[in-house]
């Protein structure tokens, strides 16, 4: 059975990118202890000095949406979202490969 | 330090898709016993029929271009290659996260 996965992308707001990257690398620290969460990996990239791409792979898409609602995750989000310009989303169904259970 | 991360979109011809998730989930594989890979993750979405996003993650660039020049890597690029009617990259830095060492 395919997982729940997401490339999401998050600009930053002018020269906000790296204390961003850092919020986002906090989110996946916290997602260490949430059993859904299979993957959670923050990237930037030369192409767009401003973006943050963060992979996510979940064992289903309710997963996600829990974690969503964790007092922890609201707090990040709290935190990040003043560095936040615009967000887009690629949701994705993960079929398998090297690194997924 | 950070890691080189791609996201790769490969486009199918038409009816052609899960042929090739297959070729890329077998390319997968070869990647268990590759060191210097750390994820190989191959994703469809329903928001593009015909398109597969591969998610790689190695301990660096010259790592990947290593595993290019395997024969059994180069074995699938020519089963799969047929079955190819494009492709795009996000070449990546990747930070860090869940599910990376």
């Amino acid at each position: 059975m395919s997982k729940f996965g997401l490339y999401g992308k998050c600009i930053a707001q002018p020269g906000k990118r790296d204390e961003l990257a850092q919020v986002l690398l906090e989110a996946a620290s916290l997602m260490e202890a949430v059993e859904g969460c299979e993957l959670y990996v923050v990237n930037i990239t030369d192409e767009e000095p401003d973006a943050i791409w963060v992979t996510e792979v979940w064992v289903d898409q309710a997963a996600h949406q829990g974690s969503l609602t964790l007092e922890s995750t609201k707090m990040l989000i709290q935190r990040g979202r003043p560095l936040i310009a615009g967000m887009e989303q690629i949701k994705l169904q993960t079929l398998g490969g090297k690194g997924i259970k």
